[in-house]
């Protein structure tokens, strides 16, 4: 069977990096996948070649409006729409097809919190593409309906979890968050202009006021014996791709440094997507662009008697597009590692 | 009265600005400051244009060697020279003689917290140069030693700082400090390569360990109801210049934002070169490069209960350079603000 | 007398970096010079603080409307505002009033050039602002109109100008001139976004197209034997401020390495802002950053008998707002070099 | 049957350029490609997790030192080392076995222009690495030796081939290829730390001296009228991979825009890692970054009566890599575009 995928926002650096990933995938190669209707919104009739010369595969390719009859007649469709879109589109494709979301509409369960910090009506919940989270994985393989991740709770969650599940620390959770430029997106803006942002760093939407952070509270609460705190603030760096989280939090009582490694390591043991780095060594984002990987170290601060952990990931990739073709690995039944860079393009 | 200036060290990061900003010092311009010896190791015998070709009026002078017969008849001598050489020069030179020493030798008033983390014979403490510090202004005034404090615990202190004294906090405190590459210093490095630090971010040294924590709390403590706790992790970014620090701490019950700004805004309201922020305004590295001024913001996270300070300055500027000037000034009863740019080199 | 100062399109970086000049100019230290309206179109009403966080002395000030109104009552108005508007307000204001214009409105001679690169009417023609040009520093002393040349023109004619008019070269100039991103301005724009640029370069405006190609041409033609040809082509670089110009032309028959270096350095012997570098050392935009000098090489190929000059300025600077100053001093009266700093902001 | 493929010099840039492309190439998914001996200098016995964290495969595997012993007993050899290694080595070795080296050893045939450039003997010349040059391919199809070009060789040969050869312009080019810092190679330096490049451009080894200048000569020499003129100028660039070269060179009578954009764009129709843009869109190394394509542009200037090209790749995949994978797929008989991708990890 060839499985038909068309892109919804394929010109935004989510639509860009899932085709990225599609066009290297063994089942693009062999045919068994093959891509479909790309669409745009103000962009609809220009050409791939003009909005995205990064894909010369796809250069003769147009751009069309998105509409459901454009994305009709795909089995699998991923959304890089901006949010309040995905419900109706994904309701007029029907249950048959996959539908991919980028956008936050279906992550979170608690409607109040969604109206807090998204101030629209709830549209639900599906399945949350983390498979690296107990219980995720089963929801997600074969599912008509994936809600993929935002980049900073990807980052924080993966970087938190085996200490929150192996209770090693309090759940009260001190984030900053170093992020490239293009966890912004690909519309025109002043203060992400290179002049602001090259040679210079800033934080934004300070502790507790960024919408990523039920988020991550949401996916860590399942597995903590309390009620995960988390004050969670951004720094916009000057780099185009790339998260760092650094998660700090009181260690519990006895915890050392050996038992921290040692929990972290085999967490994480069987998964082909999170590395836990050898003791000394930090994550670095350079090390993670253009990859499905989170790299991550745990560094217990003696003095202080806190935790310090340090995940990196690429936005892009396992921050979003890599996420997203994860899930429709899953979601098809294709190896879940197929078309995913686990080497870095690095320096 | 004309006052003769020497710097050791002269070629490095530190040396160079320092020169910068003693060239657009009104007294240089005035004829009361005058450049006298500029030292250096490995490249004595190399011309300033060879080595600081950013410095075209000086591009004539040659670099000799660091000895005290080459600083001795000098009025003031700045050190810029690696740990261990402060103390023989500087009694070499006599009392009579202002030094001002950018290395860490003389910061650090507990032995034991010396030896730990630097590994070797405390040699005493000077005058400490953060003049923002309660009484410290008053020490330094007329001055012959200076300690120049490092750049990250002057970019933590002067966040800290108001928060400390205003008890708005419990004195437990998460730091995290995205810095520029110059903060290494200009010396053959690969992990320093800009391939290596360019599009990248990573974290190092993480909590605890990195040798500035002692010298924050240092400053910290006689200002706080408790002993200060930090944990400290440094965050290395791709721009030349610059520190952002995010300093979460628990608030107290019921402090407000309201209250939290209002003390912020007092606390400085009279210094130069501290500038807190309007409510809702970020710092940005970008806006105090080349300055001596430090941009600070105090967030209050309703939700975590933690309150979230962000502090940006030059690490070269009021972060080494610049504080030495100021201290100069200091010392030889100059106005605090002479030669000390505000207004910043941005974009 | 205090000079009154009005900067129209103040926002600008342009406008921002006339602003960081003159707040560092002798003359608003002593009371000489004082900042009158600070005009916009889109932002009047806002605060400085809000716009333009790198002038905190300036925080309080309000931006006004760019009206006559407005800019009435100065002795000075800097006009930083888009193609076509100079014209109607410098004849507003009056001849009484100096008014020194950022944008191209006045440089060009030849009307047909204007019309074919600019698309409107010809405006006419003020005293050009590089007075480094023979015989430009008379006019521009005591001149009440002044016409800031473009940055890439400042940046091309310093460079070849010892060439040209010391018959060095053919005068057919194949220019490549890399620049940082300010030059673009500071207006929302997907291309010049932190994402699209960072860690990339592009060519743009190719061979001839460009409308600062008749400008260069303009400066060199009167000192040349024939008619110069030049084909100019830009490159936008990943960094904030900063041209660097290659200009590749043939060497006349028999003109060597020496010659060429007596002939550069004596040619720029006396100007203050005109750097030319020892042989072998090749300029670096970094070295001139925040500065208002040009750093210029030459370097005879032998094997390709051709003579490539480079040269390099910091685009808001030497390329506009300090050129800007440098005309207003020529205007006032004031030392040419004051305010105008020579030592960069580097590394 | 497996190739066993071995990389001496692995830790280096071109070296780890090469591991990631490999473990990403089918043949080695298939299990018909096998990665051997992975050998170093300084850094044997070191682990590539410490010295290569971006390729987490082969985290837990060593560096040997680089000698015959450890490289024997493969059937492909990459040679990664400083010039003058390669020839003893491949002897060696044998002729069995296939050796690619990306030293410059072997790529010149003129033995005085090694010496002049190169300062030693002259090794010899093997099939050089340019598929894409007419007649290379068929030499390099089953070749046990391969010498791949310089990374501005490449460039500049791809972007000025089909103008030579189709007799578009006069032979005489001016080059000014903007580089990124990892061109220069993974050892400590000053002038290349991040705070000496970041936010910087400049020249180096300008127009003829460097050794690139004669390869690009020996490329283009065989395909035009009359001997090819060059004067080539590289700039550092602050980005870690990419390079842009602009080729400026005197049209000739009567060539119009129309005819160059068919000949550039017939001559690259088939091959598929050349891939001329149409008419208007310039490259950008964004767009090719870790891919193995040349993006081209031809522009006519017709005021200046000269052809601009443009041309850019990734330094350490086209440009070395990449290039040296090419060249292993053609001598071992793989698909010549196996495992090297097209599409670009942009932004």
């Amino acid at each position: 069977m060839t499985y038909k995928v068309a892109i919804a926002g394929a010109t935004g650096y989510a639509g860009g990096e899932i085709l990225r990933l599609l066009l290297n995938h063994p089942a693009y190669a062999s045919g068994d996948l093959e891509i479909g209707a790309l669409t745009g919104h103000s962009n609809a009739g220009q050409s791939v070649a003009e909005l995205m010369p990064h894909l010369p595969q796809l250069a003769d390719r147009t751009i069309v409006d998105t509409t459901v009859e454009n994305l009709a007649g795909h089995d699998v469709v991923f959304l890089g729409l901006p949010h309040g879109h995905s419900g109706p589109i994904a309701k007029a494709l029907g249950e048959d097809v996959v539908v991919i979301d980028c956008a936050a509409d279906f992550r979170l369960k608690d409607a109040q919190e969604w109206e807090d910090f998204y101030g629209s009506e709830h549209a639900g919940t599906w399945p949350y593409g983390i498979p690296e989270l107990p219980g995720h994985r089963e929801q997600l393989q074969g599912s008509k309906r994936v809600a993929v991740p935002g980049c900073f709770p990807t980052t924080m969650t993966l970087g938190a979890l085996p200490a929150v599940a192996g209770k090693l620390i309090e759940p009260d959770l001190t984030i900053i968050a170093v992020t490239g430029v293009s966890g912004a997106g690909k519309k025109a803006s002043v203060p992400l202009l290179g002049a602001e942002t090259m040679g210079s760093v800033k934080a934004y939407s300070p502790g507790g006021t960024h919408r990523h952070t039920p988020e991550v509270i949401q996916n860590l609460n399942p597995l903590a014996e309390a009620p995960v705190n988390v004050s969670f603030t951004p720094v916009l760096a000057p780099m185009p791709r790339g998260i760092l989280a650094t998660i700090t939090a009181p260690l519990k009582e006895g915890i050392t440094q050996e038992e921290v490694t040692k929990v972290f390591t085999e967490f994480y043991a069987d998964e082909p997507f999170c590395h836990v780095l050898p003791v000394g060594q930090q994550p670095q984002t350079q090390n993670v662009v253009g990859t499905n990987m989170c790299h991550i170290q745990a560094h217990v601060d003696e003095r202080a008697r806190k935790l310090v952990i340090t995940s990196a990931l690429d936005n892009l990739t396992k921050g979003t597009g890599g996420a997203a073709v994860q899930c429709m690995n899953l979601s098809l039944g294709f190896a879940e590692t197929a078309g995913l860079p686990l080497a870095a393009v690095a320096p």
